[in-house]
């Protein structure tokens, strides 16, 4: 590999140059190696914030992230392969009852995942309230349950883009998450890695979303898009709605729950419109169009798969979940009609019940939460439950009160908005 | 001290925001104390060079730089003090004859100087050429001489704007080093720290400086100057022409020679000129404004501070100056007048030929270099030596002569440039 100065890189991109190729190639690969320091990495980061990169940088820029660990080879795999992102909401438990439901339609969903950070939870941490259940998969197993069940949700291995955990973190401490193209290169390097044919992208707006505004969400979002075509990636996009929590439920082991209750052909209408809309892309990746995946989940099919992919992973589908030892109910300040229930406010309430971590290390609660007896629209009568919380240690009830305050409005007139605001492809 | 978070200083930065005082105090004095990490301040430092520092927000910034340390307390010097500091050129030797010069004019030199870097030479490397010469001096020597000398060259102790050697050493690495804001605070922290009552900034300009643009380098003069009157020093700025090396030669005793000329009532014009214009401009900062440092220079007063400067830091002036074993001439290659000899092709001559050092902890060769035997303007013929090279390694001289190439031109008309562009207050 062509070697260059770190510097000289820098300065490239700080006087709104365009990087070569070569250079881009070399300082992810010297980056990753620990020959660029994070001193430097961290500057060349924030210029690339403050001046952008073009789509072709990008697109080697990501291609580098994903040279710089292995991409998985999922030809072994017998079913056409599709997978799903999400940027993160509030009560979006979606990945539980999607991916057994898109399996039961005949694809093959290979889905690394991750752990919540902040007020957004994660899918690990919620498969993990079911007792028994284990994140970690070997390669070799991941291809056999793909082909046995149909769906892995597991925790990315370190080999997978290693360069972008590193950046990550990097990022983290140095103001320089809030960049368009290094959010989309590290959401991208790891699910091009993760080797799946085809990925339908949930990008998120609203209070509760990693994107406020819809027009940097539709930026993200047709930037993951021509990315993952770049790489040969069937790749689309849905923005949603993430003003207000998906279902009546945030937390852990409550997610799961609601979730189970979509698979057994119920659950919050927002949850099943979501993942139905989730499930008719993502098949339409595998090729799968014909499939209807309405039917799936009405005849139980869905649910068989949720019950031999929770337990080829350890898990007992069958256990009681667990529960939190305290709950504090909140009553409704007035009657009318429940205007806002802010996502941002449901989120932190949750967190700080115990649902959520502050720090990558931190544990989780798995009773924790937050389980809403109303949504937007509905009509409530003043001193009803509005809300319950969840949480293991009473002391935690008034800062997710204050948490909530100014997240709950009652008043007269709601307009429904739609849950999925536009495709991108 | 009020705590702050480094990510949301940096943030503030970067969208364009202005910092506080308060924030400046934190992120300098947690900066130096390791609070906050490299990485975070290369970040910051990449934001201030693409967002700019409002003065108020430098002056601020300046100030938290000299807190960082000890700032020199010269109130038992009982002369007025006065200061020069150069940003850097070729065969730029003037603080050798400047500071006893204005020193035998009754003022105090109290100078604390670099050594080079890249192709610009340091003070205390070409001081430290003379046999027995220490270029470092304790506190309380440092007053001493002052008063029974009246001039100190020496090397900035540790306890001086720590948080500017700190920050210096990682714009180097970081490609942060060309913001006007962070190079005017860096020279001016350590100005004023150094508790000088007045100072004359030598801002170059040309193939040679720092700063090839003259707009560049008005506006870091104005900065400068802005900054040490805001901090009670009385600073005023020249803007010198540094498109042609300073004298007839670059190298470390090479100079020390062409000084001890000037010392001596001669040398090249350039040389006494610039070094009688900085004069004027250091003792009308000192308030001595009735001295003529013409006298100084010829009447042999200047010469004596400078044997007793010299001597006071275990010096012998009397000493022979080291010579670099091996000599190649290079000759004019056509008749005319020489219409360029440019200044960065001689300094990285010299630099190659031994005299400057790549990494701060590289050696220098005290009689490596280059003799300028024709100046620009000069009418040379073809075959006649024009340059002398000086190293101790003879395989030095190809690379050096590779620096050349280009930078020397001979022709017909040749339009004089002063040397003294314009003056700053």
């Amino acid at each position: 590999m062509q070697q260059f100065d770190a510097v000289d890189v820098i300065r490239t991109k700080r006087d709104g140059g365009v990087l070569s190729d070569a250079q881009i190639d070399w300082v992810i690969d010297a980056y990753t190696r620990g020959a660029v320091a994070e001193e430097q990495m961290a500057a060349l980061a924030m210029a690339v914030l403050l001046r952008g990169l073009s789509s072709d940088e990008l697109a080697r820029w990501t291609a580098a992230m994903i040279a710089s660990g292995e991409r998985l080879d999922l030809s072994a795999v017998l079913r056409p392969t599709t997978d799903k992102h999400s940027t993160g909401g509030v009560g979006d438990k979606i990945t539980l009852p999607l991916a057994p439901l898109v399996a039961a339609c005949g694809a093959a969903v290979p889905q690394l995942s991750g752990r919540g950070l902040g007020h957004t939870g994660g899918t690990l941490d919620k498969l993990e309230a079911i007792p028994g259940w284990r994140a970690s998969v070997s390669n070799a197993d991941f291809v056999r349950q793909l082909n046995e069940v149909g769906a892995v949700v597991c925790a990315a291995g370190d080999g997978l883009a290693p360069a972008d955990r590193k950046l990550y973190a990097l990022r983290d401490v140095t103001g320089t998450v809030e960049s368009i193209p290094l959010i989309a290169s590290s959401i991208m390097s790891k699910k091009i890695a993760e080797g799946s044919a085809s990925l339908v992208l949930d990008v998120k707006v609203g209070t509760g979303a990693f994107m406020t505004d819809a027009a940097r969400a539709r930026e993200l979002a047709r930037t993951m898009v021509a990315l993952g075509q770049a790489h040969g990636v069937r790749t689309v996009a849905l923005l949603t709605e993430m003003s207000t929590p998906l279902g009546r439920t945030a937390g852990n082991a409550l997610e799961v729950a609601e979730s189970v209750e979509v698979l057994a052909g119920g659950g919050p209408p927002d949850v099943v419109e979501l993942t139905l809309a989730l499930a008719r892309e993502m098949l339409a990746g595998a090729g799968l169009d014909a499939v209807d995946p309405a039917d799936a989940l009405a005849d139980g099919r869905a649910m068989d798969v949720w019950r031999r992919m929770v337990a080829a992973q350890g898990g007992d589908p069958l256990a009681a979940l667990p529960t939190a030892r305290e709950r504090h109910v909140v009553t409704a300040p007035a009657s009318g009609v429940l205007t806002r229930l802010d996502a941002l406010a449901v989120g932190v309430a949750a967190w700080r019940l115990g649902a959520g971590r502050a720090r990558k290390e931190d544990p989780v609660s798995a009773g924790a939460g937050v389980v809403m007896f109303a949504k937007q629209g509905d009509t409530v009568r003043a001193g009803e439950p509005l809300l319950e919380l969840h949480a293991d240690d009473p002391a935690r009830f008034e800062r997710a009160l204050a948490a909530l305050d100014g997240g709950i409005e009652i008043g007269a007139d709601y307009s429904p908005v739609p849950l999925v605001i536009e495709r991108i492809d």
